[in-house]
């Protein structure tokens, strides 16, 4: 089971699940995102990765309040997102990752599946709560008192996040290296940039940061690479 | 926050955070439910023992299969469920309570509430895993570690279960000093049951038991009575 939203992470992380082997089902979630373009990426990245099954499941936009990803709140533009200065962002939106991770644990029973990839990464980013080491082992723990399937001893639940500890950088390295096509990929936050990425939204800088670091042109255009 | 399905438990766990003095927030999660006649008795429930607030939020019918209470599978009849024969049943739903939950934290970071009350019981029950002590205690930790409000150190999340230990005898007699009017509740699994309770799915069995125990006549009818 992967977590697909359509960015470059969750596309790197369907790329390393293929890559160890995995045969995938991959969840995609519409909570209202106002940047609703990254589900469209979602489909791109299934029909060029490949996956056994891909859905895409609505949840009530009303869950998800109080955040610039899903209401009237402007995008912060030209911050840097690493500096963790101001704390977490507006962006943050409330127990996004434990939503995510639950509708898919839901689903990954219903499977016989306990492997869950999720794209989540703690060097470049923003610095929400539920990317963190420690979130995800608490998650794990939970999870495996939570099913039928791990409580009956027939499946425990795994949940694999291969980028947790990697540089941008070196998630897109490893992407390339996989066979990705980022240009399929959308990572911008912000809801009026058209066709083309703002550039200037954290989610565009921390990319911009990666292929710089990387070496390499990142394929959606330079206009991503002001950061 | 009240997670509020309905049934006798979450009505008796909405009136208990009213007597103590809680302002409540009752969400409701239409999942695909066959016995979709629970989020009926969910208004009425609201509307007889108030609520700040009551959103009912549905959920992608995708997200929870191989259930007898969401798929085409038939609801066991006359089964003991107190006897745990079988291990647990086919109603279980999986990792249901976990989204539940999930949901309820989302939506509470969001009003900048730390409390979430869940009806679970793990005396009078069906032996479903996502109700027992060590999940809700598992959950609460995971939560401190998943949202902004909390690892900011502004709002600990408190999951409240105060039916947990009780028997469903205590449960009605619980509710019945707080003013509940369990005639308004709807326990019933089975679909096809009409306005009138089927009396031989766990959940009315368990009920009937109950009334039986505290003494009391159920209100919704005799035929509930059966168990």
């Amino acid at each position: 089971m992967v977590l697909l939203s359509g960015g470059l992470d969750s596309a790197t992380c369907l790329a390393v699940a293929r890559a160890e082997g995995f045969e995938v089902n991959a969840l995609t979630i519409q909570y209202g995102q106002r940047h609703v373009r990254e589900v469209e990426a979602a489909n791109r990245v299934v029909e060029h990765l490949g996956a056994v099954r891909h859905e895409i499941h609505r949840l009530d936009p009303r869950i998800f309040r109080g955040s610039a990803l899903t209401d009237a709140i402007p995008v912060p533009r030209g911050r840097d997102p690493g500096s963790m200065t101001g704390g977490v962002p507006v962006t943050y939106v409330p127990a996004r990752n434990t939503v995510f991770l639950s509708l898919a644990l839901a689903w990954a029973e219903t499977l016989g599946c306990g492997d869950i990839f999720i794209g989540v990464n703690a060097v470049d980013y923003s610095g929400y709560p539920d990317c963190r080491p420690a979130f995800i082992e608490a998650f794990t723990a939970m999870a495996n008192l939570a099913t039928r399937a791990a409580v009956e001893g027939r499946l425990a639940v795994n949940i694999h996040t291969p980028l947790l500890e990697m540089t941008k950088g070196d998630i897109i390295r490893k992407g390339i290296s996989l066979g990705v096509d980022y240009g399929l990929t959308w990572s911008c936050y912000d809801p009026a940039s058209g066709g083309t990425p703002c550039g200037e939204c954290d989610s565009c800088i921390l990319r911009a940061r990666g292929f710089r670091d990387a070496g390499l042109e990142d394929p959606l255009g330079r206009k991503s690479c002001k950061g």
